[in-house]
């Protein structure tokens, strides 16, 4: 950027274009104030006024290997140099070499990969995939959920970016997850959210008619709705009931697979398979768009010689797929989803319940790997939150100032409903990631302000 | 490719590991055996026998600038050195800069763009920003499209691929566009078809409730479903009926924007403004996923304070952006579009003409620019496709040998349904071109000996 940054007077021409010509997502375009980012090297990104920020939202939770590492930026310019693109009915090297790596990776027998550009797309043909196996339409989510915005994808999202689309498309039925901070079966302990969440997902598959639901698709461990962590037992329990009633297990391991969780996909936690991975984010790090559904044997012969109906012009992208390859090199040369696993156990966790033993506006503190969230009060005893539910304009402004109080030390947070997600990327060095928790532990002051009692 | 060729024993790595785990778009796994591509230059690809194609299919109708344009290339690996990926939320210099190019060479007042990663996610968004700027709910689509494959865009689509996905999505009801040759209306001429075709619409809308619509969606052009040049007079008519109702008129242009047609968009052959341009395909070339949506200002505005309510990670993403940047550069210093109207006038139209003139089994030519299509029948009188619709297997066969004619010449073709279609490329040089021509004439007669009489 050459451009006078805004500080200095004229905006540059990216902000003014920016403001003039792009509509960005989930934004109204005449009062949105977009950061322009100029460049990013590792944990940290740069806007054009110079500013370095430290990254504790990995962007939206894809960029897992950090930014701009060397080896994939190179493997991106290397297939770049080779073949960018080709017909989705052909075959090269790229897409076939990062088909056989995420099969290697993926639990079980999830051996077969349809390529999409994003996760919404994943989404949309892991359902289709399903109905097609099974031969049944309908098909259960979770009210605390996001599954993308494409038709299908924000009818399956339970949470309130649902409600502007619909009537969404027909045969999705919905049920409650287990989140045992405010339980919605009244649990006093995560065996017994375990035991009251499966009881009820028994019930609503009872009274939906198991024999006409093809598939169940949850969120693994749940990203934007919450970073709710399953108790244990719980997933192996939805499997259970899945296979009682031939229907398929979904895994939307969107934002948390890719060892995001501390292992290849959240669900091995529990060592769990499902019959359908979709995924997105996380296999490439988003630096080339890709996404995908990976499918068991079993489900895969559906389309051995009956084609699959279904399709898109980029499917199998070589650029994408060669950022795939280079990315699960990455993770397995830096120990990274072993690493996370640690970095989780041993920094960050702790690191937050002393967050919680300190200020009252900490309610819970939730998360496994490097998915963490803080979830803030008014009260903790009454666990009233900090904001209400789908709070935006003035009535999330204590959520903002919150926000404001990280970005002014330096820190991006990632701010959702009345929470701080937090998700830095992989890679980021221990003292870096120490440094951005000592600064949550500031700005939360800011929250605690607003504390009764 | 170091491995053994196909032709020399043992299948490659690359072929095994797609057979294994690849699930192609619209294919069965077990039976489909696909080219493994290797490289690509210009109008022509290789495979890994060493096999070098010409191609008259641009992939899918997507490699405008042709395969691996070496400015393209630099602007990929630029960008990737710079900024490969971030948050929708932010803004950056190559999306900003793509977004003010796409409403430079936009018509009217398309002055705002959202950005998708393919075709199918442009119609979504689309279709989604008419229903929320009208407050309506239902949409017009053609009989005779193809809109992708997402849950909303395949309901939206005409053609046999989406009964597979039906029931779909809710709010679609369809028309009949002008298509002389095989005229739904009876015309006797293109005004007459055109005069019909408007009234006919005018007919379903009344029947619909034009009060109740949303928006009608169409191709300029017909892509997939056949080439389907409209008459003079019949965009234009769609507009004013647009306009009388309170109606968005969508121009889907994936397939035909971005000088396909010898405009930059294909409607601006006929100078009609439609309300919204859903994109994708040769925005960039398809060297990286991209899609988007572009919108009139008074469309824009409805989303000035209120926030859109979609979105998707990828969105505006740096390295698609920067290639689509990159592409504009090219279609502009190369000439490529004016290149495309002169060669599909002074080459390709005449060339195709005159085997019309020679072959029996040449039903009708269509075209404009460089897309073209040769509809090939059993019987010039009654005009009995060479194959049936929606046909595939034995039914398909003789487009298969038609195809596998063009094939043992070194052309690759793009087949579909009793159609060829020729996409080559815009930069493809004129003696390849003509060449490409001739081997088509050439393969023709392998349909000739189909036909009666
Ligand atoms: C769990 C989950 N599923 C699906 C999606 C949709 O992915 P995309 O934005 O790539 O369409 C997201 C996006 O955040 C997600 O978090
Ligand atoms: C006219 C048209 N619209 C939409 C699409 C869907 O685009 P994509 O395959 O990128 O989803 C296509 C794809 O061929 C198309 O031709």
């Amino acid at each position: 950027m050459d451009d006078a940054h805004p500080d200095a007077g004229a905006p540059s021409a990216a902000r003014r274009s920016d403001r003039a010509h792009v509509l960005h997502s989930w934004s109204a375009h005449a009062t949105f104030e977009p950061l322009v980012v100029t460049g990013a090297e590792g944990a940290y990104f740069v806007d054009e006024s110079g500013r370095r920020w430290l990254d504790f939202s990995s962007q939206l939770v894809n960029a897992n290997v950090g930014h701009q590492h060397p080896k994939l930026i190179a493997a991106i310019q290397a297939q770049a140099a080779k073949l960018c693109t080709i017909a989705p009915y052909h075959a090269n090297e790229a897409t076939s070499e990062a088909a056989r790596l995420i099969a290697e990776v993926a639990p079980g027998d999830l051996n077969r990969v349809f390529f999409t550009n994003g996760g919404a797309e994943a989404i949309e043909n892991a359902i289709r995939i399903a109905r097609l196996h099974t031969g049944r339409h309908k098909v259960l989510t979770a009210y605390r959920s996001y599954h993308g915005a494409t038709a299908l994808a924000i009818t399956a999202t339970g949470d309130a970016r649902r409600w502007a689309s619909e009537p969404g498309a027909p045969g999705i039925a919905r049920f409650w997850g287990p989140y045992l901070y405010r339980s919605p079966f009244h649990a006093g302990d995560e065996a017994e959210e375990c035991r009251r969440a499966l009881a009820h997902l028994a019930d609503t598959l009872a009274a939906e008619g198991p024999h006409t639901i093809a598939a169940i698709v949850l969120e693994s461990v749940v990203g934007s709705s919450g970073v709710l962590v399953p108790p244990d037992g719980y997933l192996r329990g939805v499997r259970e009931l899945c296979d009682a009633h031939g229907i398929l297990m979904i895994a939307d391991e969107v934002m948390v697979g890719f060892g995001r969780c501390g292992a290849w996909f959240a669900i091995d936690r529990w060592q769990v398979v499902p019959d359908l991975i979709a995924f997105a984010k996380g296999v490439n790090s988003g630096y080339v768009p890709l996404g995908g559904v990976i499918m068991r044997d079993a489900v895969a012969a559906t389309f051995a010689t009956r084609p699959y109906p279904g399709g898109l012009t980029y499917s199998g992208h070589p650029l994408a797929c060669a950022a795939a390859v280079a990315c699960i090199g990455i993770y397995r040369e830096e120990n990274l989803i072993e690493r996370a696993r640690r970095l989780g156990e041993t920094v960050v966790g702790p690191a937050l319940r002393a967050m919680q033993a300190r200020h009252p506006s900490v309610g819970d503190v939730r998360g496994l790997g490097m998915f963490w969230a803080l979830e803030l009060v008014r009260d903790r005893a009454t666990r009233e939150p900090l904001v209400p539910f789908d709070a935006s304009g003035a009535a999330w402004a204590p959520m903002a100032a919150f926000a404001d109080a990280c970005k002014r030390r330096g820190l991006w947070p990632l701010a959702i409903g009345n929470r701080l997600h937090l998700a830095p990327p992989l890679t980021i060095d221990e003292d870096a990631l120490r440094e951005g928790l000592a600064i949550v532990d500031e700005a939360l002051a800011t929250a605690d302000r607003h504390c009764r009692g």
